[in-house]
């Protein structure tokens, strides 16, 4: 609470940080993670030509606010114009911009329970209602989600496809077929973070500038520059350009442009990376069948994991975990917090997380009996 | 226009780019400047050890959200309360998160009639009401605008000190004594964003978490680092604390965050960057004397210079700098706009000046008559 003349509606908003980071966490533990396989960050990096783009920017000059090269690069890449692209700083940023320009106080946005929760909280920062619909054995249940947004007159629907931080997908032609359930009033606010680390036929089959959706990719994930921020909308060039109404024109970074233009450029890389997070993730599933647990099937960098008990037990998992000094998080909601969550990680983290998981399953078996 | 459910309030905002790029005139003249004095970055560039603290910044992860260990070290280096300090992407983002706290549809500000734009732009992106007051010889008036303030029931009063575009500074001394008229509601927005640019006294000699003002700077001029995006806010503990309701949590680079901790670090590196810009303004201040133009005393890395005529004559001038291959700008409203506005450069840069003021001065004089 402020003496300060905040409009009612940022009065009312908590003031505590409601993400907290690793590095909270190691500095609470005094002392630094082993591994650190809980932000979904992407351990194989960045293209050492995206290093090197970082590294050759003249910081002193401030970023192009339009992002033109790297929204060229985007458009030559996806094959759509650049007007249809729209450069934010990260998905976060865009996601806030997209809840400002459409939820004011009173509109209704449609999530999953326990979808990303910075989606919830640029809603709530607005004043916007937010109705939640549960997921479908561990899926987010789509024909749920587009009859929920009739039901309530939605301005938004959010579904990330892969999800997070169930790490399941739905084929993107399903998706299109249960579109012609979409509210007409509803636009789609389709997070695809993940797609580069998904089977094929992942993404939406649909054009990219469809008036009923938008999607939002970044380079925070496959491509390895999470410390960057740099995400990119895709949409109809009416929606894209309202994103000039309210965005932080000079807000990217100018490394960060030049790091994820080089990035995008270098597409072997990409096919490296997408190998190595295929193979960390299999031995993450291995090695979570070999203690009796229960893998989900993954199009993400990140294995979450049923621990067949409830959510006590995994939270004892994971704390335990972290006190062995690997990083990692799990669900918040019911009933997928009965599940922790691991990013991949190097064959190093790995074996760190191989010694790590029998002794936290043991201690939580322990405590939780 | 677009037919997308928009809130009223965004419907209504334009949805062109306010800010024209250096970048963005590049490509329109089909040619790169040869001299970069328009945009008030600082061409002498950062510490060497914050070009390297940013390259070997791990960018697979994320940036630390709550900025630890920079709000650690400005809380040294001004011996106050780390909880007395928010760090943003650039000032610009802080101020877009001070407005959107406190200015709802309807909600008064004040500001001088062409002072700092981006403040603007952020009142009327959430429906406040701006209330202009001239500047006086140059200067913005603290007397006007405490009037004006008290008399619409303002919010917040925005005041750049140093000043831009005109690159005059008050006495801190002076605004602290003007301060007895500031409105009891009325939060004083103090950008010192050229602080570290302008002579002793010039920052506001009161305790930084007086509650009647938040004070903003960067490490976008005086440290080079206005591609990096980092500015903090400095003020009472709980409207710092308020930050956290609406900031986008994850938003800053982390190569960034690197960079600024050593920039501030490399106190060493700053002085000399202080006498280069004040050398670089003196040959900018005597050239401008030398062709018969009066410049004015400048507390930043730029010099403001009038062109003893109209409007027209020194928009004229302009064009033909830039037509000459060097970006300047001038400020946008009378009777400011008899003036253009030159960024410090290194050396090389003001030859280049040098050799096309005079050819621009013709240039404009020619079809001016």
């Amino acid at each position: 609470m402020t003496h300060f003349r905040l409009t009612p509606l940022a009065q009312a908003l908590p003031d505590t940080v409601p993400f907290v980071g690793p590095e909270t966490q190691e500095r609470a533990r005094c002392q630094l993670f082993n591994a650190r396989l809980g932000a979904n960050e992407n351990v194989f990096g960045p293209s050492p030509a995206a290093a090197s783009a970082m590294a050759d920017t003249q910081m002193w000059k401030y970023g192009d606010p339009e992002s033109y090269d790297l929204r060229e690069a985007l458009s030559d890449h996806y094959g759509i114009l650049p007007e249809m692209i729209a450069v934010g700083e990260g998905i976060d940023g865009l996601l806030g911009y997209i809840v400002r320009l459409m939820v004011g106080p009173g509109d209704t946005v449609v999530t999953s329970d326990g979808a990303y929760p910075t989606f919830n909280y640029h809603v709530a920062g607005y004043g916007g209602v937010i109705h939640k619909v549960p997921y479908a054995d561990d899926f987010e249940d789509i024909d749920a989600l587009f009859a929920k947004a009739g039901e309530v007159n939605a301005k938004l629907v959010y579904l990330a496809n892969p999800d997070n931080p169930m790490g399941t997908a739905h084929k993107g032609g399903d998706i299109e077929a249960a579109m012609k359930n979409l509210p007409k009033g509803t636009l789609l606010v389709l997070d695809e973070a993940y797609i580069e680390c998904a089977p094929g036929g992942t993404s939406l089959p649909l054009a990219m500038d469809d008036p009923r959706v938008i999607r939002l990719r970044t380079f925070s994930k496959a491509y390895g520059l999470a410390g960057a921020r740099v995400g990119y909308a895709m949409g109809a060039v009416d929606l894209i350009a309202s994103f000039n109404k309210v965005r932080n024109h000079f807000g990217m970074n100018r490394a960060a442009q030049a790091g994820a233009l080089a990035a995008l450029d270098d597409q072997t890389w990409l096919r490296t990376v997408q190998a190595r997070i295929a193979a960390s993730r299999n031995r993450i599933w291995t090695m979570a069948v070999k203690h009796g647990l229960r893998p989900l099937k993954s199009a993400t960098n990140f294995v979450t994991i049923d621990c067949k008990r409830d959510a006590v037990f995994a939270q004892k998992v994971m704390r335990e975990m972290i006190n062995e000094g690997v990083f990692i998080r799990m669900p918040l909601v019911a009933p997928q917090n009965r599940c922790i969550r691991i990013s991949c990680g190097t064959p190093a983290d790995l074996d760190i997380l191989a010694d790590v998981m029998p002794i936290a399953l043991r201690a939580a078996e322990k405590s939780w009996r």
